[in-house]
């Protein structure tokens, strides 16, 4: 099959060429972007230049599927002509993934492109809509962040086990924030210093209340505290999920062995989400597709705890939407998607 | 005045040396350290060279006072003899910061060596018990973590703000872990890596709620959920602490504003703490003696977030030590304390 | 093929684990390490979990081939008897790189265990001994550093393009150190510092040199210097060389252009060296099996510079040692070893 | 005395605040910066938010010595008129370091605004030039780089104990290349990376053969490589200097300590320069105004090995403007620079 990659000069779209590249059915038959349109790929990434791919400004005809790796709003500009030709459309950017157009507006400042796109789009955190996923021609591909909280946190929302006071505490590596040049990513500014940022409210609050309401079905929405903090690494996030056990399940002398039990039984057969017994690291996931999920109970105070790990550049953007396109096209889930953690 | 450091060899030790060394009214008499007795402090710490101190197995008798960096329990049992002698004392150590003997037991796993220094001995967060310390001869510095979370969050407990739900999420660079070699330190371990440690509960925990508890006063006492994360940095602790405001202050269209002004008048005259206009990062922090506090409220949650960053090492260790020092000794406070951060 | 890795619980072990997952014909039999023996490695490696591998204290019976990674020494006397059972062998450490027992025991303090060995061995940089890595049973696996300046020399030496005043200065990240702890390999010792050290003479140094002076065969041995820095990062090594251009090259206008074409030439072939137009850098190389290599002439000292950077871990260690196995073996030779850098 | 700064707004001119703020004779009177300009100065740096100094477009009249911290260019056309009405000048900038106006033009691409400047210019590094310092009135203060290979080679040099093929590889931290926006200061590119760049030659060379010139008087000059290479750390430089020993010097069976003794008795009352008995690492300048040189003979090919270091923002820029004005004016060399490295 024939894909293409708009705007493939950022961090998301190199990571798509480098895990691609390892798919067997896969062909990148094309690649965009505007400022690099007339070099090839290797002048732009010296370590994609075997690659033999030239950077254009406009996509070839003839792919089936395109990753769209633009911002917001030229996003989605770009992404539904494709769809109006029959091309199946992984947008990694946010233009689809919240499905009230009062809420995009809210959030990112500008009037929705088309909204009628907003309701078939799927949300495409896999492991939570396989079968949608697996019948679209538009996926929203989810936020870095949402993905660590929405699977951190969905096990215990939809069984009930705890309340709706929520605070998600996030760490994010420094390519997040993706390449283009600011002072907030500047070497010497972000290097041996911590601070967050975003606590007006980070827009990817809404998509994580979304998915997280939706989860929480009748039981009372999710009162959700997000906030972001600058770490100095180059990949990965950690969020740390905070919320109060149901008073019931707070009293089981064995709370923190049913919790595990219950994330463990949720996510059984997910080739990458992992359960673990020692909270997880960034670095066992650099690189790879894997999330990392750690839930316990505190004590002393019998509130639910939920360490969860992953790259955002590949669980939280390419390796999920990789993950997407082959269960949209009926490939293995995990083609192109079985390597390990580059550790240490 | 001649003073002493027990165990100058690990980052407190030789974080006082360089602190100390600017202080007009203070000679280092005399700086111990077990393997290392007998070098010349040069040898151990080359940029400490041109102090020209050697390091010896036993304090020496001329001493008036004395900072103790040994690792609790040794400082206990350091600390006593000199205090009986007529020594002023600042341990760094956590030997004398709990109150409880039996809580002391629970979290350090040891007997204390005498508890009757527990109820003499003053919590040296100064800010806070200034008219003790300075009529103290033996004050408990207080724990890096703690510093930044009671400070963050006793002037919202003193004033009844905010309920009793209280979680600190905390992040640490490396350099609190001590000079002491582990795994957990190993830099190919924590470079590009974030981790949270400690979910059964840090030593640091018992502390907290100590001086929060003291805080809330006749108010309900803190139901606190602390959890700390590894950085890679070297130094500085980031602190985020989240707690629901009382209704009152939340309906208060202004209440963002309310808090903040609490914070101002709280800390107006605090040469060490500032409470700021944006939110803080803990580079502006290093190498001096500043806390930073920045309280936000959530608007969509009615929660109040008080993100508060210092050098571990400097506010959080030596630099709070030489504080306490100079108000037991009756010199200005800020003496030798008053350079600004090394940014970038 | 069933393989074995003795000391796997090492960085080059677990990096052996990871690159061998992907090959088509190898299967990992049998891991051990000492300390480790009866874990999972998953124990040891949480990101090596799903290999479902246990680490035992003894090799198991049934392997064809066994890559050690032992410390020198206990590296030799594990592996003589493997060979002497008719096991192939990949040794990691610095056993077999040297030819001469005298030598080996200058540099390593110790007697090698069976000289006889040293002749029989093949030293395992492929692209220059590919032939005899072919037919071995035998194979010296090179040091990180040597690896990365043998590569960038070997063209113009053995060309005659430069005369023997060579002087390698090479920067190291910190994995190159291993997983053993030491004070200079702590995360707070390391990070924001950048250091020279072995000015005695660094181990890697007769290796260099042995392998140089066959490249200039009937030409003048080098005089080599060769300096080691260690760089707060964890993985990468680059090496920047200079050497005295011979005066006819230099007098020639285009001199920069024929050193290029020259080293073009060199390594049209190699699927692991690229020679590259632009400065290359260490992240370029971030995981995989490439070496990549700049040439250029200093136009005002008729000085060649030769800049080459790899990653120790994969060409300068694991990578490289598959590379081996896939020519002992018979399979083709990039087989296991096809990933892009990770980047950024 | 009233100073001023021109272009605070930078890592030098901020250093410079940090600083100045210590020395007891001066008063910082005016601070300025174009795109902050009606800014307070803590709105551009938090850190310096109690200084109570605001960010002007024009430098006020009553000045009586002046930091400029501009470009090149832009910096010669801030200074003449100021040296003409009588103020004193310490130039950050490379405008005045070079003494030839067609040198100039060649490596900075620009006519020099007024040639006849170049004369009169002291170049400031002070151990080298303390009596002109003392009389000038136009300061140009040196390059970090230079600052590092010229500390470490003149004793070397000025002796004749080496010959005149000089390499000075040099590793700096990220810093050095300012507060403005780069891809190649961007953090995910710089982070676990190490690059050498401008191969072509940096624009500190011609200042660092000018320098080594001047001291190899009569001798022959320096037929100098200068490379320069990138490392993911915000402070500090090492430059590692090779040179071949004059024969009857390497020949001595003590050269080791002969080249030591010469560097010590060089640097006999050199407050700000330490010739060390162990390799020196930038971490033990950090912050502070120290060169740390180790010199040292390779006996396998005796050539004379200099390793050096020092904080790029101190040493190499602010710091040593200060320890400049500070003869310039009269003051003793060392106030406000005898700070201690902030370790680790």
């Amino acid at each position: 099959m024939k894909v293409g990659i708009i705007n493939v000069t950022g961090y998301a779209g190199c990571e798509l060429v480098r895990i691609l590249r390892h798919h067997p059915e896969v062909e990148i038959a094309s690649v965009t972007g505007r400022s690099a349109a007339g070099q090839s790929l290797g002048q732009v990434f010296p370590h994609l230049d075997n690659m033999g791919l030239n950077v254009t400004a406009e996509l070839s005809d003839d792919v089936a599927l395109v990753f769209s790796a633009l911002p917001h709003k030229a996003s989605a500009e770009a992404c539904i002509p494709l769809l109006e030709r029959g091309v199946k459309v992984v947008d990694i950017s946010a233009d689809f993934r919240l499905k009230q157009a009062d809420v995009y507006r809210e959030w990112y400042g500008v009037e929705h492109p088309d909204p009628t796109y907003l309701e078939e789009a799927v949300y495409g955190l896999t492991e939570l809509n396989r079968p949608a996923v697996s019948d679209a021609r538009l996926v929203a591909n989810p936020g870095c962040y949402p993905t660590s909280a929405i699977l951190a946190l969905t096990p215990a929302i939809a069984s009930g086990f705890i309340g709706s006071d929520v605070i998600v505490d996030s760490k994010s590596g420094v390519s997040g924030a993706g390449r283009t040049l600011s002072m907030a990513t500047h070497f010497s500014e972000v290097n041996e210093n911590v601070m967050a940022y975003s606590l007006g409210g980070h827009r990817h609050l809404p998509e994580i209340s979304q998915e997280l309401d939706a989860a929480a079905a009748a039981n009372q929405p999710v009162n959700l505290t997000f906030l972001t903090h600058l770490i100095p690494m180059t990949r990965g996030i950690l969020s740390s999920c905070y919320a109060p056990l149901r008073p019931d399940i707070a009293q089981d002398p064995d709370a923190s062995q049913r919790v595990r039990q219950l994330y463990r039984e949720f996510y059984a057969d997910e080739p990458f989400v992992q359960v673990t017994d020692a909270p997880p690291q960034t670095k066992q996931t650099l690189g790879n597709n894997q999330c990392l999920i750690h839930p316990v109970v505190d004590p002393r105070t019998n509130r639910l705890i939920v360490i969860s790990c992953l790259d955002n550049l590949v669980k939280g953007a390419a390796g999920q939407a990789v993950q997407n396109m082959n269960l949209m096209c009926g490939y293995p889930e995990q083609t192109a998607l079985e390597s390990l953690a580059v550790y240490p």
